[in-house]
């Protein structure tokens, strides 16, 4: 599992009082980043081979201003061009937001077999 | 059917030169402004009712600088106490991104029924 | 003078009930598109000859979410290497934030004089 | 000082290859949440008592996406009814974006004095 803690943002809470649904895509996408470097080990982005092709999220209950967010991360299947990453957001003690996303590699445009590396380093953060 | 035309911004285009996913549930937000109005007429957001329980996106074909971004928006569902708004974005006549929200209809904290004059006015706009 | 409308999305209002502080640089770099041009007419983004050093605003009056809003947009100095675009926000026929900003003409990594021929298409958008 | 790292995120960076400017009012706000709770101690947002009225930022050397950022936030003035905070963005030890936002008390609509506690509390967070 990964691991990241975000403060909500005084912008990030809309005219409902909690954190507006367009937040957790980016919260995920910053959760991401330890899985982007299992490709792009320096993170130059040069020649970045990995494409979204499908996100979805399940707003289960409000998150607030006041406390800290814990996004978890693991991954949730591993295919043979692409793998799901699956997250959820705590907040106190409580599943907030849950979601997908189906990504794909991408080599010179093609999509490409996971190498068995690769596939290896996937498997070692697993969803139960 | 609503409409919105958006031309993306220099800063929505992420380091693999097309808009970043996270951008497509802002554009999809702002589309839904005609929907919200049906609920809050005047846009005052007072007791706005309505909250996001799950959306989803599905990445046909990367959205480029250049070109201005149509937003199409129907209501494809119509629950009793929910209902489901379909958009996709078109550039260039290429369906690019697509995606559902469900949207649950929420007075004094609580989930009600969507009233038959709302229900007709939200008919009006289905998707065929 | 370039011209702009956008509408405020739902989740542009902070919990103040208006238009937060962070989405005027937003709406401003959508609305210098038309400048970017200049520059890069194809917009293909490829060595694209810009970079921002300074920008600044002032908040004069809340911005709401229910008027659409006009960006207005002007040439305000043309320098030797960088120029000013200046920016007005209005809503409802008042000026509700306005803002500069500083751009400096780079090419190769190296700051380099503008053209007559761009400063001639500057000049034409000169605010007066 | 109040301190704050952050990690760029895949989305922040744009086609230059470096983090967006509308990122960093982003990244400062979230900065400023300490300051945000010298007023608001519960942070419940109600009633909350601090507009801005300025801001401006200048922009020194790109951020890249490999590394952290940290946010160094200092108040630089503190006036009658408002003060200012100074905010600086460190990238491997080199100073890359500095700004300022001057931030209005305002009390049922009113710009209302400072009390000499709150003074007091920001004093001892002035730049050096």
């Amino acid at each position: 599992m990964f691991n990241l803690k975000v403060n909500p943002r005084f912008g990030d809470i809309d005219a409902l009082g909690h954190v507006n649904n367009t937040v957790f895509p980016i919260w995920f996408e910053m959760a991401r980043k330890p899985v982007m470097q299992i490709f792009d080990p320096e993170l130059t982005l040069e020649n970045f081979p990995l494409i979204m092709a499908h996100n979805d999220f399940d707003y289960l209950s409000p998150i607030y201003f006041k406390f800290e967010v814990e996004i978890k991360t693991w991954i949730s299947k591993i295919g043979t061009k692409s793998f799901t990453v699956y997250h959820e957001a705590w907040q106190e003690g409580k599943l907030c937001t849950k979601g997908n996303c189906v990504i794909v590699y991408i080599i010179d445009g093609q999509t490409t077999p996971l190498t068995d590396d690769i596939k290896k380093i996937l498997s070692e953060h697993m969803v139960e």
